[in-house]
């Protein structure tokens, strides 16, 4: 049911501007970097007075972090768990073939970049980086290893917060460092790695 | 054997101004980040004309490459192999640990993460740093890794260069993006799952 009498013109324009105001933060720090994007900037390019920015978030970092977590969420269509059709090697796979396809996407590749370079550097912003974006997505790797390890397919000894990194760090390694394509057949071979091992069974 | 009468002092006085320069250049892009890091100010820390350093390298950035090039090889000492005892478990354990230590330390870790943060937003400076400092560091686990090939310690299909990285790309994750405390039990462990896989035997 909509809430009748709830000034819906208004509602409507307040997340019109802030869609506009996550748009144009995370346009700028993609062409001009994290430290020269400032609040002006932004509202200026939003279209909306600083005061509005400055109503809502108490600062650059704020207003960024929260445009990547829309961006995750409209990334994620409202999905909370990971695919769990029962078979965790095809899952996996299919999901971080869909992580390569994010990370190789022209559109946000720019500002991805800059907020992680900016959390190479910054451990304030890298914390809330990591307590508000990654830990949540990271949480759903956790999710479908548990349910793995029930279903017998991952090690009953295997820590699961631990076990995921061997599955995206190698692909963020690749990515932040640059050192060779990051490719669907990449992904498909760590996958394989990891739940199999290197050494001989 | 000394090479008699080729000016000795001459240098050995080259030698201490290319030694202060890298310490310079690290101390700076540590203390001030890359993009505020000058010629000038490496040169005026350094007690050298710029002239100087412009006469030895054609840029900033080579001249950071060049001193992480040789703190590199201070750290190695000499070493251009990975220990290779016969037992591949623990000799991974023992360079993922001093990796850790590496990775860890106050003295190299803010001019580290100044030229890394650097890479992950800069494409040309990542090529550089990737193939004069990174890929000769990780051609030496694809050797370790051959060898242990030979010995049937590793499967025979597995491919070396993307095997390492399911060892290397968890600590490279943990470290740049500051999920969790990088530890030698955390080394330790990803060893153990990268070995033996997350799936049951």
């Amino acid at each position: 049911m909509a809430n009748k009498g709830q000034a819906p013109d208004s509602t409507r324009r307040s997340e019109r501007s802030r869609r506009a105001i996550y748009d144009a933060a995370l346009s700028l720090v993609g062409e001009a970097g994290y430290a020269k994007t400032t609040i002006e900037g932004i509202a200026a390019r939003a279209g909306v007075g600083k005061q509005t920015i400055y109503r809502w978030w108490p600062s650059k970092a704020a207003v960024l972090l929260e445009a990547f977590v829309d961006l995750s969420h409209q990334a994620v269509q409202g999905e909370v768990s990971l695919p769990d059709t029962g078979d965790l090697e095809s899952d996996l796979k299919l999901v971080l073939r869909a992580t390569v396809d994010e990370l190789n996407d022209d559109a946000t590749e720019a500002p991805y970049r800059a907020l992680a370079a900016e959390g190479v550097i910054d451990p304030e912003l890298a914390a809330a980086f990591v307590q508000n974006l990654l830990e949540p997505q990271l949480k759903l790797y956790v999710d479908r290893l548990r349910s793995a390890q029930d279903a017998g397919e991952v090690r009953a000894d295997v820590d699961p917060r631990t076990a995921l990194e061997l599955l995206v760090g190698p692909l963020s390694h690749r990515w932040l460092l640059r050192t060779l394509p990051l490719t669907h057949a990449y992904a498909d071979t760590v996958v394989d790695y990891a739940l199999r091992g290197l050494a001989p069974r």
